[in-house]
């Protein structure tokens, strides 16, 4: 947390706590018992503000994605002149959607012209905040970007396999009901048979089988089968209706082995993960809402179009060399006191920069994720209209490894955009060695699998691979745990009058948090040493 | 189905999907296909619809609630002459959202004045519509109300109870890490110990091992501990951050012994239930928004404000009875050939009808539940600025039995309403014998034990306990499986001219689909006896 950084006088909890509650009143002071003593969501603390920067103190930095505006707007808030040097012609980096219109040529000189009605978006980057996310959330409310709730969750999507029952898709509902329930009876088999581990006492050997009951869904002899409890959680064959004939009936649990063999239960807990734990978020319009706004915002100070070529730094400042990335020509300088870096190390490890050893050695040992996403455009929302699937993730185990659904425009009658790949690791390298318009088709054919609506409601689609991504080369830092032990520490170190920041600076990568988190660290460090002398 | 009672002649499937195919396309395909063949999520079809009525024939419906207002829209549109009576002076009846300036009047005499903020509401009674419930979504879009998502499952909503850990709130995200990590544990120990039941092969057991440590966050022992795995699922001590001092401390999860005795584990599984599976949706502005705009596109059928004393019916028709319900005076009467009587039976049971002595015998036999909800409004949306919790549920063993957090305008600097109490049977009836001020101190005060800012953030509150709700004596028809045994299907019959419709005539209580799925299938009856003459 940055404020362990701060000097601070020796004072009780006690004594905090009552000091806040009468400065900044009970939010304050709830949130500081929270933070210290009670469950910690965050290490963002809205107060934050840096003050007093030192007359005429430079800051230049490099990357216009969130680590390089956040460090922007609060250093120059602080009152240092800031200037940020940006490779694209757009603010945001990797928050970012593409829309109908938008004209995207990755490495390699494909070029896509992207064919998305109005109001329908990719984001080809992040498409969700947690909850618990308050950096990012923060800055999203501070540039007026408008939040609505993203659903993670839906039991109507399905989970898909190749390789079991039949390639036919099974509810997300029918398939967590029939774990939980198979493994419920299991373990109450066992505490009825007395075969449970000796450690759990009798009195609660009798909590653990009530609980297991409403837990599987089980019946009154604690067996999961064909029952209207076990069908309200997995569905029924018949659903209750009205009036006459509107009893409902049961449907058949698959069983043990089945469940098992089919692999499916891999993504049951894929929503009980800290960063895709309800409730999540997305900003109207699209992710790249956010970086637009928090670029007009910065608009007097961000000059785009900069490629960075040369990163040089000195007793008395720093001097970044650059050249126009549209009309090319000589290159310029920018020059200021201290320097914020966050450029990728993808990238950076690429530019001839004077810091230490092992810094470089940090920048050069960061691998990179590949990873691509496609957006298909279909004609209608089929997923809503005949399927009740409003919102959510099917998983899949072929190469688009997933399907999403969006969480806009719910009901609409008109075109939608499917999420219809999100590669990431072995499967979806099929994906990434193809060209734009192959990765569609391929999306768009293994989607067909799922939902065999495709094959006629399909219209058009884009897709970015980030390996091919000219300003990123790969999705995020994809760190190992001997690589992080090795050099993580160094890459946060101040080294001399450069600081690095970014999803890649911090333990929450390809994150925004972690962009936004890493940043305000840096940034607090650097004026910190500033402020020193 | 409402479809069962209409003829088709004899066709196999394949037959009967490609002719559904060419006449109506590949969505009403898929529906087909999906209905019959497939998981069957309701019994609703969007193309429902009557045609033909006879010249001249005319309906009385009792009721403008959803049940009375899907039979008058769809009879009349068939060709009928259709009235509604209602008593209230609105539409929509428990289909209702209380704002400011609202003035209500229970049983008893008390007279609340709404003192909400502008834009703010409580939901007395349906506040939530599941994804599958396609017959009042069908409806909420065909009258124009606008559906945003509800959240159900909330991971950073808490589960409380007044005897375990010293009543302090547990998020829900460490109760369900927790639970499902020692239940895992405890079977994966059973596995490995040959303990497990016999008719599990070793084959199924090695991924039932396997399976178990994705699902309990289990470490490489398949032991549930301390660990970052388990932290992400239970939350951090100190959570990841960015750059310095970014790395997460894992948190101390809760031993088995203390989670199966606090009984916090009641309210996982909650959400699994089919009515509260995620996705769900709510109108924009209160659930009351359908029932206010149905009732404006029926408003020529509609006559408010009659309180109906007798129903009689004869070889010729039906006569209703009714007095002005504000005004008084002299019975007035009205006439028409058939009558869908939407009537609560707790109302109904009050009222002189000419029925079959079954039907009179069905009439009185369903039993009304008591239910309170509570509205708070807070000065502030303290929920989310101080404790990260945007919509969901937080359940309590207290009398209030849930909070609710509204699932809009989050991120809002205003003010808003909190559902402080939803009750039902045993501990809720305590607020049912209080006086409405009463119901929202004591909704007061037992939520500041979970949330202490309740003291100072409270505003105004409202209350509504349904078994003072003049037009309904209850919360809906609480069907015991005896009673629903003897005299549902006579509730459900056609009675000379006389039908019944209405939650209480469906298999699924309480919810706004009963109604609408109860409707249909009383009016698709009603629509045939008059059809054949």
């Amino acid at each position: 947390m940055e404020q362990d950084a701060e000097p601070s006088s020796p004072m009780n909890r006690r004594e905090l706590f009552t000091l806040i509650g009468r400065v900044a009143g009970t939010a304050a002071m709830y949130q500081a018992m929270s933070s210290l003593a009670f469950a910690a969501e965050s290490t963002f603390d809205p107060r934050f503000g840096l003050q007093g920067a030192p007359r005429g103190a430079s800051v230049l930095i490099l990357g216009a994605g969130l680590a390089g505006m956040v460090a922007a707007y609060e250093l120059r808030k602080a009152g240092y002149k800031v200037q940020i040097l940006e490779y694209n012609n757009r603010s945001g980096g990797r928050n970012w959607s593409l829309y109908g219109g938008d004209v995207y040529t990755e490495l390699g000189g494909f070029t896509q012209h992207v064919g998305f009605d109005k109001g329908l978006y990719l984001n080809p980057g992040p498409w969700r905040i947690p909850h618990h996310h308050r950096g990012i959330l923060h800055y999203a409310a501070l540039v007026g970007a408008t939040l609505q709730p993203f659903i993670q969750i839906n039991y109507a999507a399905y989970l898909h396999s190749t390789r079991a029952f039949g390639g036919k898709p099974q509810r997300y509902r029918s398939i967590k009901a029939d774990y939980e329930g198979h493994v419920a009876e299991l373990l109450a088999k066992t505490v009825q048979q007395s075969r449970l581990d000796q450690s759990v006492t009798k009195e609660d050997q009798e909590i653990l089988l009530e609980s297991l009951r409403g837990f599987g869904a089980l019946d009154e002899n604690f067996r999961y089968g064909k029952s209207l409890e076990a069908s309200s959680r997995r569905g029924f064959d018949h659903p209750p209706g009205g009036g006459l004939d509107a009893r409902p009936t049961p449907s058949d649990p698959v069983g043990l082995s089945d469940i098992l063999k089919s692999q499916l239960w891999r993504a049951l807990a894929q929503s009980n993960e800290h960063e895709e734990q309800q409730t999540l978020f997305q900003p109207v319009g699209g992710m790249g809402m956010i970086g637009r706004k928090f670029g007009e915002l910065l608009k007097e100070v961000i000059r785009y179009d900069a490629k960075v070529t040369r990163i040089d730094q000195n007793e008395s400042g720093v001097t970044v060399s650059f050249v126009d990335a549209k009309k090319g020509g000589a290159p310029q300088t920018a020059q200021a006191d201290w320097c914020v870096c966050t450029i990728p190390a993808s990238i950076l490890s690429q530019i001839p920069i004077s810091v230490s050893a092992p810094m470089q050695a940090a920048i050069n040992a960061i691998p990179y994720a590949a990873s691509c996403k496609v957006g298909l455009q279909m004609k209608r929302r089929f997923w809503e209209q005949d399927e009740d699937i409003y919102g959510g993730i099917t998983y899949t185990d072929q190469a688009n490894a997933m399907i999403a659904y969006p969480a806009t425009d719910y009901f609409s009658s008109g075109k939608g955009v499917l999420l219809g790949a999100y590669t990431f690791g072995r499967p979806g390298e099929e994906f990434t060695a193809l060209a734009p318009e192959d990765r569609v088709k391929l999306a768009v054919e293994l989607g067909a699998n799922i939902h065999p609506q495709y094959r006629t409601e399909f219209d058009t689609g884009a897709s970015v691979a980030w390996h091919r991504v000219p300003w990123t080369l790969g999705c995020f830092g994809g760190w190992t745990e001997e690589r992080r032990a090795q050099h993580y520490d160094n890459l946060c170190q101040i080294d001399g009058r450069i600081v690095m920041a970014g999803e890649h600076v911090s333990m929450i990568p390809a994150w925004q948090e972690g962009a936004v988190l890493s940043s305000i660290n840096a940034i607090t460090r650097l004026h910190q040493r500033i402020m020193q002398g």
